[in-house]
């Protein structure tokens, strides 16, 4: 009994029977006597294919319309889930994200929530409805659509459950939960019956594509536990929450990793006040995502720099870096793009030594080379050779025995 | 030098490089000095499909969920033109109906206009922009979203070019203008200059395919030109308008055909009040369009009644109507979906007798039976059998002579 919001990716809903799949699974929350709020993504392939027709228009689309173009793609999923509980003879209306009062910035393609005026959900729950909302997608202030960049469905899912004080939140997809390493590149993965909102924020930042942690971190700030499952079957998927059992604490909880990594290094730069901020602006202006950052110890006034991009972002970041290089008295710059990541992460680790020196041993010991580390208090990432990703997973789950229920 | 509201049709965006191709045009109008406001139709197709997926799952639609999913073909077309617009180095914004200021009643799937409110649109062009709408969609007061129903983007545009105080509404499709019947059927057809609002109506509602009634009407109503041309060459169009040349005064100026039409009669009806109103309330409750009425002269207090309706309205028709024969104490009804119907159009026809003579001599010359006339001001009708109705167009052209200019 409760109010619960549900999101079903776009694998979920990628043709009718899977969305008739899905209204029978909301149907089924339903019948246990909770109030539903659906969320729901783009139909499978809908997005890429509105993008493809953009790219015969236009290299550079305007944010603005590419925000209304898009935004079509989650109401014609979340219509038509409205349509099939009603054909299964249940009341629901199906809600735009602008007809949700998800009111946003005009940040277009990448826009914040700014605030939430669900009366309309409220009055549409009032009346005994399912109430189907359009993911990914806001309005502003003056009327413009918005959508809300990458994980923006997880978000939207999340800022509704804690706008109308959900008692849980459920997110599916096809993929049925967190596991201690992804079960594609080590088979004794094993999954998890849940995992801290700071665990789950550092796996997913590091690499691990079950939530985006922007909605993972909303979660975290409104106590909204989140249940990560798959809508193809009925397995117990992972609560993401506050509250971590005892005895799992000052554990290794998982591995993540990403093989889209590229690096660059600015060698000799003039150890200075003002010399990060002079590179790492002109990358934000042009919207170039920086994810790890390295510097070395100076030594005779001059260090060197380096920092991890999306491998997509790589052509962007080197264009802005290269003029720069001059400009700030560096020598020279260089690129790499041949490199993946592998992390471990859980709580408790800082007040446990072992366990850097035990991931640099497992991995020396299968002769993989360490490029970069980098530390949170609950998370250690090694950045390695894109080829040795893989045996790095498997050796580090094997070395933690993380294939064993603690 | 001017406002322009332009629409185009879905033939006319039927794919990428259409989309091009009308904006090149709207770019060619702007650079003539006039702001330009374009309406556009859904892509080719997408309507079709959107309607296909829905028939998966459920025969009834939600009207309301209906309209929000529909909404989705104009917004991808009018987002596509705007970046193309952009692509060609041209301000451009896209609005939906709602941004567009398009207030509507409720009415879902077939909703009025209540109310403009082109506030957006105006700020729009005093920033140098062009504007894009989508049509056939508007927005509730509260804030759902519905559609127009059967020429519904001709109506957008009639609506926003009134509202806007436009000097002329200009009506692109694959047909470059008004002939004096379909040159499909009849080879000899010839393109006109001008015709009026009042003649244009009556052969829109007769079945020329060219503009929606209701977009005429509202034309007529605000005086608003409409011209009517081919987005796919530079052919000058028809202009529909007030004032007819002098000289076109009291002629034929086209002919209009339609073969979808089924005729109901109602023998033996009662001649007394209220019978009338009993047979045709039911019938618009359950939204069958009845196009032509006929009830005979009253013999013995008895009377025949016969109607015609879309043969896709038929069997809706014939339910409403059974039930109805044995209440109303009427003797039979029958049907017959094997009709056409013929007309032609004139202004000036009631001042000069001889042309219903005329009409009906050409038909029967041919051997062409009449199961039914009925006449307007500046309209004469004959219900014929459909395998005749191509025939009796081309007679009829013949005829009146009208592939002289006159």
């Amino acid at each position: 009994m409760g109010l619960v919001v549900q999101k079903y990716g776009g694998t979920s809903v990628a043709n009718v029977e899977l969305i008739k799949n899905v209204a029978r699974r909301i149907i089924s929350t339903k019948e246990k006597g909770n109030q539903v709020v659906a969320v729901v993504s783009a139909m499978g392939d809908t997005t890429d294919e509105l993008v493809q027709l953009t790219r015969q228009i236009t290299p550079k689309p305007e944010p603005r319309e590419m925000d209304l173009l898009l935004s079509t793609g989650e109401i014609i999923s979340c219509t038509l889930l409205s349509m099939a509980l009603r054909a299964a003879g249940h009341e629901a209306v199906s809600l735009s994200g602008a007809q949700a009062g998800i009111q946003t910035d005009a940040a277009h393609t990448d826009a914040r929530i700014v605030a939430m005026n669900p009366g309309r959900i409220w009055r549409e729950l009032q009346g005994g409805r399912i109430v189907v909302v359009a993911g990914f997608q806001g309005v502003t202030e003056s009327m413009d659509i918005t959508t809300l960049g990458r994980g923006g469905s997880d978000t939207t899912a999340v800022a509704l459950a804690a706008a109308l004080c959900a008692d849980r939140c459920e997110r599916y997809t096809d993929v049925d939960g967190v596991y201690t390493a992804d079960p594609r590149v080590c088979p004794e993965a094993r999954k998890l019956k849940d995992i801290s909102f700071e665990e789950m924020m550092e796996l997913a930042v590091q690499g691990a594509k079950i939530m985006h942690p922007r909605a993972v971190e909303m979660g975290a700030l409104h106590n909204i536990p989140i249940v990560v499952a798959s809508s193809f079957n009925d397995a117990p998927g992972t609560l993401i929450h506050n509250e971590v059992t005892m005895e799992l604490q000052s554990k290794i909880r998982g591995i993540s990793h990403d093989t889209d990594v590229a690096k660059i290094t600015i060698i000799g730069v003039p150890d200075r006040p003002g010399i990060a901020a002079g590179i790492f602006e002109p990358l934000a202006e042009k919207r170039v995502s920086v994810d790890t950052i390295v510097q070395n110890a100076s030594a005779n006034k001059m260090t060197d720099l380096t920092f991890t991009v999306a491998r997509k972002d790589l052509d962007k970041a080197m264009d802005v870096i290269k003029p720069l290089v001059k400009s700030i008295g560096a020598k020279q710059c260089v690129a790499d793009s041949t490199l993946g990541k592998v992390s471990i992460v859980g709580t408790g680790m800082q007040t446990a030594p072992g366990y850097a020196a035990k991931m640099f041993r497992t991995l020396s010991d299968k002769g993989i080379n360490i490029e970069l580390i980098t530390t949170s208090e609950i998370r250690i990432t090694c950045i390695v050779s894109e080829k040795q990703v893989v045996e790095a997973v498997q050796a580090l789950h094997q070395a933690f025995r993380l294939e064993r229920v603690a």
